[in-house]
């Protein structure tokens, strides 16, 4: 897929409406994929964002170790392999084999980019006081890339048990609202 | 609206989905209404939930001084008052009498429910601990609500600058997710 810089000041357009989103980090050496919907903007620029990843999750140890990550957001045409992510572990699967997606390098850390995934938020872990208790991580997107020619990107919000509600019309209201 | 309770266990399902909500305060002594989109889960039972309010919003003196707010989810029927009271301040205006909202009480906190929204998550602040940093509040939903008639509800999600995605179809995957 080919994808431009998206203007750090744009990044909350794409995370505040919701979507399940893709992480991936490195653990142990190699590249891991993990689906969460428990993320929100902290801030609009530098962008800032916190999100929860359990320390059940194989993806703990690698985010804690290394402190980068790319959220990776994935359209409806993706939402088996969305699924399939969330449903198994790094432990055993490599998840890019198992689901055939695209590691492509990122420009400002070690964790790739999915290259099916319509946008990229290069990410370092700029706070972990939250992490003992809540498993909540802060991070600054360093750097996006988005795929211009994905106009209105359909993607998926999760609606507990499997079920997701998939983006539907954009309306537009008069607001001052950044 | 005719309301019943919703289990604790079932409030992730949504908020997860990453809808526009209305936080209600009691700001010196009058219920005070803002829209925001920078929510996310941090727990599912007891249900907890982080969310930045500005310190430049009106509300923010208030959630930090009683420590109770409640989370009240619109539809799109609502689309015009969600943006009206996300375009106006407290501090000049009562969005209650403005906006044609109906207060209704809560059970277990001050901050009326919006009984125009479809359900109302009523809280306490549990975590001030990242509110002079990221003006992050940590809370835990102690009673929620429901439109049990509200099969499907068209939530809408913030794009920036007044845009707006409906909630559109819903999809059904085998997942062993939550």
């Amino acid at each position: 897929m080919v994808k431009r810089t998206l203007p750090l000041s744009r990044v909350y357009r794409l995370l505040e409406p919701g979507p399940v989103v893709m992480l991936t980090t490195i653990v142990k050496g190699r590249p891991n994929i993990m689906t969460l919907s428990w993320h929100t903007m902290m801030d609009f620029e530098p962008p800032i964002v916190g999100c929860v990843i359990s320390n059940r999750n194989y993806s703990f140890d690698g985010i804690k170790a290394s402190r980068e990550c790319v959220i990776n957001l994935p359209t409806v045409e993706l939402a088996e392999k969305v699924v399939g992510c969330g449903n198994s572990s790094g432990r055993k699967v490599d998840k890019f084999k198992v689901f055939a997606l695209t590691p492509a390098p990122a420009a400002r850390v070690k964790p790739p980019l999915i290259d099916e995934c319509y946008a990229n938020l290069e990410c370092k872990v700029i706070d972990t006081r939250m992490v003992t208790k809540y498993n909540f991580f802060i991070l600054e997107v360093l750097k996006a890339w988005i795929d211009p020619a994905k106009k209105l990107p359909r993607t998926i919000h999760h609606l507990g048990k499997g079920a997701f509600m998939v983006a539907g019309e954009t309306i537009q209201l008069p607001s001052r609202m950044k």
